[in-house]
Formats: C-alpha cells, sequence, structure tokens
C-alpha cells in the first residue's frame, strides 16, 4: 500500500521560466535565508536582487513578484512539514497511534518555528492572513494524510466503519487547527500541549467500534 | 437543577468609583456607541469625552484607561453571547442537540458580528489578540456551558460516564474555536456552516454509549 502523500505543492502563482533552472534554486535559498533574516513584508525585491548579486530585473525573469518567492519558500517548508508528519504516521503502531502523532507533530512544528524561526512563522501568518496557495496545498494534503488513517484503520477493523467518511475526515482536520495556526499558537494560554492530548483522544474515541 | 450559567464577567480591571453609578452607565453606553461607529482602536479618551460632553478627568474617575473602557463595553456584549447561548442549550430536546446548538449558535454569533458590527468584531479581535479579561469570562462561561451538558447528560443515561469528563469539556471547548475565534472567521475558505455541523457530529459519537 502506498503510504506516502502526494504532497500537492503546486508551483506557485507567479513563477515563471523553466522549473528546474538552477538559477531559481539559488535564488530560491537566497530568499529563505534573507526572509528568515531580515523577515518577509519588510524585505523587496530589490533587496532580494542585492543580496542574491542579481538583477531585479533578472529576478523577475523567474517569479513575476515577491508574493511569487514567498509562496515558493513556504511551500518548500511546507513539503518538509507533511514529510515530518508522514514519517510520524508511518512509523506509529496503530492507527489511533497514527492520529495522536498528527496532533503532537503539528503542535511541535508551529512551536518551533515561532520559538526558533519567527521569521517563518511570520510567512506563515501571511500565508493564512493571505490565503496563499501553498497554504492550500498543506490543508490538503493534511486532509489525504488523516484521510488514508481512518480508511486504513477501518479497513484493519481499528475503526468503526458505520460513520460517514469524508464528513468524520473534515471534521478531524478542523479539530486540529487550534494547534497550528499561527494567530492561535500566539495567543496561547499555555494549555496547548494537553488540549492537543485530549482532543486526540475524543477524535480517537468517535471513531472506536 | 439550576439551568443558568453564572456569567463570571468580573469587573474590568482598572475600574473605579461606585458600581452602580448612573454615569458610569451612561459613559459605557456612550463608548459603546462610539466604538461600534468609529473603532475601538482609533478612538481615545478624549474623543469619547467629547462625544459624551464629559471632561476627560470625569471619565477618569469611572475607568483608569481606554482599555478598561472597551473591557466593560466587551464585557456587555460576552454576557449578551452567553445568554443566548444558553437559551439555545436550554431550549434543547436532548443534550445531544443542545451541543449543536453550542457550535451553531457561535458560527451564528461570530458571522453577525463580523458582518453586521464590524466594529465590534474588531474589539474581539483585540480582545483574543490581548488577551482581555472579558475574553477569559467567556471562555470560563462557555466551557461551564459544555459541562453542565456532559453532566447532566451522563445523569440522564444519554452519554457514556466512562470518559475523563473534565479532559473531555476541555477538549469539546477546545474544537468549538474555529467557529468563534474573529481572526479564523475572517480567514474562513466558504465551509464553517458544514464544518461546525461535522464537529458537533464527531463530538457526539465521541461521547455515545
Amino acid at each position: 500500500m502506498d503510504n506516502n502523500v502526494n504532497v500537492a505543492v503546486s508551483p506557485s502563482a507567479g513563477q515563471r521560466g523553466p522549473a528546474e533552472h538552477e538559477r531559481r534554486q539559488q535564488i530560491l535559498a537566497a530568499a529563505g535565508e534573507h526572509f528568515r533574516h531580515y523577515g518577509y513584508r519588510k524585505t523587496t525585491v530589490a533587496d532580494l536582487a542585492k543580496s542574491i548579486g542579481l538583477s531585479t530585473a533578472y529576478i523577475y525573469e523567474f517569479y513575476d513578484s515577491k508574493l511569487a518567492i514567498g509562496e515558493a519558500v513556504c511551500s518548500l517548508c511546507v513539503v518538509d512539514m507533511i514529510s515530518e508528519l508522514e514519517t510520524g504516521v508511518n512509523t506509529a503502531k496503530s492507527k489511533p497511534e497514527a492520529l495522536r502523532s498528527i496532533y503532537k507533530c503539528l503542535l511541535h512544528q508551529g512551536f518551533r518555528l515561532m520559538n526558533e524561526e519567527r521569521r517563518m512563522h511570520d510567512i506563515f501568518a501571511a500565508a493564512f492572513e493571505e490565503k496563499w496557495n501553498c497554504l492550500e496545498s498543506f490543508n490538503k494534503s493534511l486532509f489525504e494524510l488523516i484521510r488514508r488513517i481512518i480508511v486504513q484503520g477501518r479497513e484493519a477493523g481499528e475503526f468503526a466503519r458505520k460513520t460517514p467518511r469524508e464528513e468524520t475526515c473534515r471534521a478531524i482536520c478542523r479539530t486540529t487547527e487550534p494547534f497550528f495556526h499561527p494567530i492561535l499558537l500566539e495567543q496561547d494560554a499555555g494549555s496547548l500541549d494537553d488540549d492537543a492530548a485530549a482532543v486526540a483522544n475524543l477524535v480517537i474515541r468517535s471513531l472506536s467500534i
């Protein structure tokens, strides 16, 4: 059985020219570095060009706006996050444990960004606020990951089959939101760890036979 | 059995002088009006004083800051919201329906504020961002309301008794968050109505005997 979710990170809107161009990788890497250091909102394409040692016009050959570059940087981060979630799911001993690992891992990733990579956390906050494509990719991948756990759990007789599958998957997705939304993490009053475990337990009970 | 949650709206920090002073009510009403019209963030205590026809110094006899006035205005709104939630709960035909009414009513209230009383919505966003006391009161009252449904549902044999009660109530509270948090409502991609019903169903299944 295929245990990898196809991370549907679409090429960012506003991406131009050949996808695999070496310069594109260079621009992306430099942009990621620059954003992590100076923040996304305050950086202009001219700042980026200067720090990479390229002309602004040359950068515009690859991305048509700062937003397009931001989306591409965010997408790379999303791929890593989904991949980490998958590892947790694939190494879990049971499907209930796989669900628990999702809540735990999402919260861990969210706090890590907020506390250790504050600028990337801010990029994610912008992505949520402005509904970037990469966020939709993240939500889709998370949904697929949860859906796979539910489907496999039903097949293995670990979860009840009587519940409406798609509705349940969507509901579970919603219950994960307080544990990775950047603004909610910022406003946390300190009980998110316990609450994530409590919500995971509640969800698992709702699936039990 | 007492079917009213004691709405624990503490007197706002920063409130001064006698609680029931007629002037205080007048200031509150005028402040509410003013905030609804011009917004909270842009209003100064001097603006408020001018619009009420009182001196700034006189207002400071009742509230020690704009925040204190904002909290008091927000608290009034919280009392109304909790009271509306209670009505929904008290008129529900069963405990599962009472839970459903909570999700529905929270979402309804959130959208109503956002779409019809945008300035109050913004005050709530400020309350979440700056962790105002009135928000803690709201969360406490919501928790108590949910807790009462669970306790009564167990007593009536509508819900399973084996689940850890306090943990479950806390988890349920968390799952309501995406349906009333002002920032999440602003970022809604249009599926909140269906998702609220789906999450309510999931929660009810987790409580079933």
